[in-house]
């Protein structure tokens, strides 16, 4: 029977004991998506060519964001990542961004939660600038794409 | 000609003068959702009613994210928050989990940030505490949903 | 019938809404001790005199605590501290040191978790530089002295 | 003859070289007190039951805070914890909660002052949540109860 | 008799009353300096151009920072910016880059520091993007330039 | 032909990937100079002896952000610091305090950054505490005087 890790077995909240994991090389991917109006994408697109870099911040604002993630994400162990970057993509279809982040460490424990923080972070942070052009802007998609290292095995979505 | 307002007509990035504005009331709401496979549901669902409380650890990490967003959001004010709560909805035919973040100020600048940041992190919180059970869990459709206050007017999507 | 100011009529927590209250000014002092051995008295008492100085450590400590206050506490408000001073007592007689915090804000909340934070930070800290002496050192009697402002009147113990 | 180990030869504050300590497993565990009014107990123990869950809240502040201890401690060394939990008992008798703080780390360093720091922080977020119907609640008996794991030897008190 | 504000009279480190000031509009300005070799000199010059944008990196670390001064100088106090940014000036004849903060708040205390700890940071994340090309790098003459607001009167340098 | 390693071959800014190097033991020594006038220096002279302890003050706030410094330099990795001390030194003849920070770590990465952190944080502190008896005070001359450990080879200034 499956059960929540994060509880002891009186339903008490716990940040789980490591103590006993190998320390070993892990990767995690995540990804997000931005969705905007036609004014906010051309705006992003023509700061990425030349001043106004929308993305160059929401960038540096990912990467300080998977360096605080246990301090943000309550029973998240605290980890010395080793590698942390992000990259997005302009799709001009759908006037959306999709923002990737990699993050790498040697540990007892793998680096999903820190994707995903820097992949909101760096969403929220596309939202924050640009919101005076767009109050509708919305943040789409937002999961796993592959880990790797550990126990409990590779996986990819 | 509209124009992103967090950067000068340089294109650099600054933190906006808000200095001439007025302290006014204001609140905004903004919401998420969580899409979690059946086992997660189901003991988020039983955490609620008994013991291990998803939600919550989830409600104390979005209200604590909510002020400590002008530290990750590069270019935001920092802000003496008023109020903050987050409710959640549980979505049996979807099995999803909804979260809304109400949050007040009495400042010269919006809480849309603010409220943004704690429901993607309470979310980001759910997802840590039952990554053991699904991995494929999603966060989407994270919007504002109102503002009020301030010169820029009200907004309900 | 008294009640839980911090949960809403469901039970959950929520950082209250105080936008409706007014600025006034507010001070809390709040009082703790450390007990300690011979050894780290006769350290402490001489470390003030000339060289070692844990006590001046231990303010430092406790200030940059009581700054500290809302991002440690939940659903603590954040305040623009306007003072914070720390005064220590040495006790020859019980061999201990007495922490009194004094924090002083115009806001719409008071200051007492501040006091008691800068408080309980600054005697972790005696314990912290003086641990490698005694291990059995205990922190006692921790309590607010008294606070004034806001709605709720005057406390004095 | 024994000395303070935070201070150099000159008395001046330190953060003691522990480069060439081995990483070993360490565990420490510390407990302390809050003694609170019939109102309060009444509140925390219905809480407990079903909604309004002080000791919930608590609990999450507690373990977040041992995340934080090197950044409140000044000389204290970050570690990258390997676990924390915190086990809260009602004393009927005394009107009194008890909170044991357990934190485990393999480092170069102990975790006694990660776990009085969890300690404190649980015991000040139940004063905070608590307050508006007491405002005589003490903190007492903060202190270590066992450390294990480093070169100077196990301790129980 | 002049003397330090930020000690009693006892000589005990404090953080200054300012409760009985009044809330006026304040400004401050800062400048640095760094001073680095040919290939540093040009690798910044042609990221402002391109891309490796050295100064669109510090730019931010100097925002963010100076919203965390409080955090980091201890006796200072905590204020809600108002505005904050930050200009280079690429120096090819000293092979140079002059960085220069301009903070403003609505408050009951300068913010001197905020522009002087943007100041620094900015230059230190110069230093760290480049250090590979050159460990000889320096970072001068960071000084105030003027202040004005608040009841000392103003000051240009 | 050389280039800036926070960047990738696209220019976009990363936190470098150091996954593949070996733990090894790293120090790293930095220096830097605030000038000051007459009155300054007499304060801060006196206070080393007796009370207004300037330099106490500076040294725990330079150790402190010695820890912070990867949460405030964006691309720098977080590192769990083994030892920090920082060193005064009163130059009467040039009417100026140096400081100089040495800080060790084993780790994949080196500490030049916390060392240069650590220094500018220290002389900041002093600037703050003497601000009211003199505004021209002026930070000069920061650099990094040596580093060992790791691949790149050891340097002397």
């Amino acid at each position: 029977m499956e059960k929540l890790t994060h509880f002891d077995s009186r339903g008490q909240a716990i940040m789980v004991d490591v103590s006993e994991k190998q320390d070993t090389s892990r990767v995690a991917v995540a990804t997000g998506y931005i969705y905007v109006n036609e004014a906010v994408y051309k705006a992003i697109e023509e700061g990425t060519a030349a001043k106004g870099d929308v993305l160059g911040v929401a960038r540096i604002a990912g990467i300080m964001a998977a360096k605080k993630t246990s301090d943000v994400i309550p029973l998240c162990h605290p980890l010395p990542l080793a590698k942390c970057n992000i990259d997005f993509e302009l799709l001009s279809e759908e006037k959306a961004v999709k923002a990737k982040a990699t993050v790498k460490v040697t540990g007892k424990t793998g680096v999903e939660m820190e994707a995903l923080h820097a992949v909101t972070v760096s969403l929220l942070t596309i939202y924050d600038m640009c919101k005076a052009l767009d109050k509708r802007m919305e943040i789409r998609d937002v999961h796993l794409d592959s880990k790797s290292g550990g126990k409990s095995g590779d996986f990819v979505r």
